[in-house]
This record gives C-alpha cells, sequence and structure tokens, in this order.
C-alpha cells in the first residue's frame, strides 16, 4: 500500500504538532507509513524529533521508520505558533492542493487533512464552505454527493444538512437529498468499511419523530418516502427513528451508521459519547479522505499540549480503507 | 418528612412493576418512605409481594418497612398488562388528581408520577399536552414558568422550547422566553439543589452558535440578549455556546445546567449518556414534582423485565429537593 498524504493544515494551528505526536506514536498505534506536506519550520517550531525531507512519496515508506518524512512547501514570512498569517493560510491551501493531486494519481494511497482556518482561507480568496466542499470538487464531485461521515469507535453519523441555519433545514430537506446521502453513506461503508449490507438508521425531523404528524410533518411527507425507496433498493435501512432515542446505548447497538437529518442532531450525541477520537471521513469521492473532527485551536499551538488522538484515529481509519478498496479489487 | 405520593400513572403500563421494584430496592437505595395512589390490581397483577392499603398518608411511614403502602383508587372493568383501557386512563388520571391535592395540602412532600399514556388520557377528554402541563394547571402556575428539567447524575438540561416541530422552533424562540425559562431554572436549582450560585450553560441554536451570524442569527438577536440580561441579574450564566461543544465530557464539568433551545438539543445528548436513569423534574411549581423520563412501554407491561432505576432515581432526586425545600426554612 503506498503511504498517506498529510497536509499539515493551518501551520500556526495544532496540526504541525499532532502530526509529529502521531509519527512518535505509530508504534503503539500500527499507524501505516504516512508523510506530511507542509512547512518544516511549522514542524521544527513545535518539536524537536527527527525530519527528512522527500520529494518523492515513494521515499516515505522507507523514511517513516526512522523520521517524519515531509514533503516540503516553502514558507514565506514570520513564523510564530498560534498566531496565524496569511502567508500561513497560502501554504495550508498549496499542501492541500498538492495532496489531493498525489492521491488522485494514486501516489499516496489517502488523504488525511490537518485542521485549516476557514476564516485565514476567506482571507486568501477561498470560496468553498470549507475543506470538504473543496476537496469534492477538485475530485469532480458534486456536492450532495459528497457525504460527511462523522465517526468513532463506536458510532457512526452522516449529517444530510450541515452548516445551514436551524430555520433552512425543515426547507433544506427533500426525499431526493436524502436519497443522495444515504445511497453514498451505504456505498461508502461497504467500500471503505468492507461491510457487505451496511444497516442505517435514518433520524426524524422533530421531537418524537412528528408523533403521527402531531408535532411535525416532515416525517410523513419527505422521510418515510425515503425510507420506503432505499429499502426497495435493497438498502437495509429503518426509521424515521425519534431523534432522543436513537443514540441510546441500546439504539446504538443496531445500526451502523446513523443518518441525521441536521448538523447537530449528528455532531451532539458523536461528541457527547467520543470527543477526543472524532474522525471526519468524506464518502463519495474517487480518494479517500479523512480528517480530525476538530480545529486548528490557535489557543494553544504551540504549547505541547494538542492531543493527537484523533489524527492517529484518522490515520487508522484512511488506512484501514485503502486496505478494503485494495482487498475488493 | 412527610412520605411522597406516588401515583402509578396507566395502571396497565410498567408504572405498577416499578413502583413494586422500586420499594423492594427501598433498603439499597435509601429511599424514603412513599405511597402509591391507583388500582391496588396493578400492583397484584405484576408482583406477589406485600401491600397494605391506607387512607391517609401519614400512615404510610408505619407501613413503609415491610408492605408497599397504598391509597386504593378502584378500579373497574376488566384489567390486563399492556391492554391499555378507556378505565385504566381514568384510574389513572383520578389517581394523579388525588396526588396533586395531598401534595399541594402538605400530607406528601413531593409527589412523583408514574408513566401515563397521552393517546390514553386523549380518549377520556384529557386536553393538556402532557402530565407536567395538567399539574402546572392545577398548581396555578403559567406554563411559560413551569420549567421541564431533566436530569441524570451527572447532567442536568432544560429545554426552552419543548414538543413544537423543528421549523416552529426559530419562531418559538424570545428572549423573553429564554428569561422565563433561566430564571425558573436557577431558582430552582436553588430551591431544589441547594446551589447558592448555579452556573448555567446556554446553548446556541444554530450549527457552531451561528459562527458570528454566519449560519444564522438567533445567537445575535435572541440569546445573547437574553445572556446578558440573565447575567445582570446576577445569574451565573454564559453561552451561547456551540450545541456540539456544550456536552462534551469536558464541557459538561463547567455548568450545573444547560438550558437548550429546543427538545431534542436537551434530550439527545442526556438518552446518549445516561438512558436508564433520566428524571424528569418541574421546576417553579409550588409542590415538588418528578417523574420518571420513560414512558408507559405497554410492550413489556407484565412480563417483569421493567427496569425501575429512573424511579428510583425520581424518587430520590425528589427526597432531596423536599430536604432542601425544608431545611431552607
Amino acid at each position: 500500500m503506498n503511504p498517506i498524504a498529510l497536509p499539515l493544515g493551518d501551520p500556526c494551528g495544532i496540526g504541525p504538532e499532532i502530526a509529529a505526536k502521531a509519527w512518535s506514536a505509530r508504534g503503539a498505534n500500527d499507524i501505516a507509513p504516512f508523510f506530511a506536506i507542509g512547512d518544516v519550520r511549522a514542524i521544527e517550531a513545535v518539536w524537536p524529533g527527527p525530519v527528512v525531507k522527500i520529494t518523492d512519496p515513494a521515499d516515505a515508506e522507507k523514511v517513516f521508520p526512522t523520521a517524519l518524512p515531509i514533503i516540503a512547501v516553502e514558507g514565506i514570512g514570520a513564523f510564530v505558533p498560534g498566531q496565524p498569517t496569511i502567508d500561513g493560510a497560502q501554504s495550508a491551501l498549496q499542501s492541500l492542493e498538492l495532496a489531493i493531486g498525489l492521491t488522485r494519481s494514486g501516489a499516496a494511497s489517502a488523504l488525511v487533512t490537518g485542521p485549516v482556518s476557514k476564516a485565514q482561507l476567506y482571507k486568501i480568496g477561498f470560496t468553498h464552505p470549507g475543506q470538504t466542499e473543496f476537496i469534492a470538487e477538485r475530485c469532480g464531485v458534486a456536492e450532495q454527493n459528497a457525504v460527511m461521515l462523522l465517526a468513532s469507535a463506536a458510532l457512526r453519523v452522516v449529517p444530510v444538512t450541515v452548516h445551514i441555519p436551524i430555520s433552512a433545514v425543515p426547507g433544506a430537506l427533500t426525499t431526493e437529498l436524502i436519497l443522495a446521502k444515504c445511497r453514498a453513506a451505504a456505498k461508502g461503508l461497504t467500500r471503505d468499511f468492507g461491510m457487505k449490507s451496511p444497516r442505517i438508521a435514518i433520524a426524524g425531523l422533530n421531537p418524537h419523530a412528528g408523533e403521527a404528524g402531531m408535532i411535525g410533518r416532515e416525517e410523513i411527507t419527505i422521510i418515510q418516502p425515503a425510507i420506503d425507496m432505499l429499502r426497495a433498493e435493497g438498502i437495509d435501512c429503518f426509521g424515521p427513528v425519534p431523534p432522543d432515542a436513537l443514540f441510546t446505548a441500546r439504539a446504538r447497538t443496531k445500526y451502523d451508521l446513523a443518518l441525521c437529518m441536521y448538523h447537530d442532531q449528528a455532531l451532539i450525541p458523536l461528541k457527547a459519547l467520543y470527543f477526543d477520537e472524532g474522525v471526519n471521513m468524506t464518502l463519495g469521492l474517487p480518494i479517500i479522505r479523512t480528517s480530525p473532527d476538530h480545529g486548528t485551536a490557535f489557543d494553544i499551538a504551540g504549547h505541547g499540549k494538542a492531543d493527537p488522538s484523533a489524527l492517529i484515529a484518522a490515520l487508522n481509519m484512511a488506512a484501514s480503507a485503502a486496505h478494503f478498496r485494495a482487498t475488493a479489487l
């Protein structure tokens, strides 16, 4: 298996530190070879360990046992951890572009992205809502077919709608959108998690899933028709489940993935249960892409306190997906 | 302290069984004396233990060590666990009415209500959304001042809006409503939990709490003004907190209660974390009222499988509140 590409994200955030810590923990966590892409100074500023510059991903595996391999994206301007700059945002975007290209070409087996600052990226003319949409576009995938899976060891969720106000959620929900997201999710679980017939629980939108229309009708008019069609296609799904009943310890044993109607319906239980190990995976792309489900944490960057658990989980999930894709060929 | 009144709820649900099991567990769980109110047949049908009819709550304490005291509300018609009837709903409502009266008079120190079926109650002309609103009305308290607190040993939540569709939530949220609910919650934590200066976290409505207006503006126009006013009144509150960041293990150490904008924002994390011990407490009433946060579970009634944990937690929370109210006098 080719190595995993890890663009460091914003060089002034915690990305460089957690990348170095993940490399240090490679043995204990059985992490497959990866190489960083980014400003070498960003690593050196926060970590005294061995770093070796490479120019070809094929050299990463040889270097990995003894040093952190990095494809250098030369940074310019002053560099201080925790103090983001325009130059840093440029470096983050350039690293991401390079990483996408190397993964699309197959030189890297998967893409694991470090945290970026959307606010910083907007300052350099970035117009996508986030990295995910940017990666989808670079892969030629329409936004509604790129699915954000958030996962931990024991819970996987996909929000059907994401970064929109609560007031816009009911209007944005359509049977077609639920179909597109659920199909991509089901296919992704088979392709990247090796599940032959994944079980998908589909949440209601309203309290008590609308209580037969007494507390909202979207379950009847939008969600149930989608479930009926998905089941007719052979997808093993059920619902609409009352949202507050979907994440109990008992309920979680009955599905492989919960399809949620809005951002916080998915993210609240995930983070309540498993904050430190959350992984964001994009399904529906030609490439494998994961990232740790946290931000740049500029406030603690350079203090040595950043926790690499989520990045380690993201690296391991990406390697596992690469394995499933390779063995399914 | 006077005994706690426990109306059994629907006699065909699991209320009678969990009441009997809670009595059986009185020693191990240090449960204060309580007496049941309801159809004696409902207990006898599911439990072989000792039951003693009383007519005066003052006799409950004497009976409690050796038998379950019950004020009998004579049932009529056939009785089968798991098969709800109109007569059963009448019995449930009559028991509740009697229990409210005994608690308001002081003969009972607190009211702990067993689970009722709203669908059954509607059939006998009950017009309230649920028991809570009925109890509030009987206590002469306006609905917006009666606050539904959902609690477990480690998390307390209050939803500002409750059983309304998601599409109606943004329109129902007002600064005034948040003020009313937060004031009642703060007062309740002081009066019934003995907290001198409770810390209240106030959730945002939208993903990332609106991200400075990028994903919805209710945080700016409705929630923040309420927080500013509450703080000016001396209530120790903060927010609006991004909803998915509010229930992480770390975040939960920073507040005594989370004020949530809608039903599932509060109920999803509570049930994900602590399903079996959820307690529903109504703050803002002249009386103490708790209930187990689950339904009648007609499907398992009479099978001996019902878990009394939530009822035991409800009884203990009611007794604790009665203690705090008594010692504050």
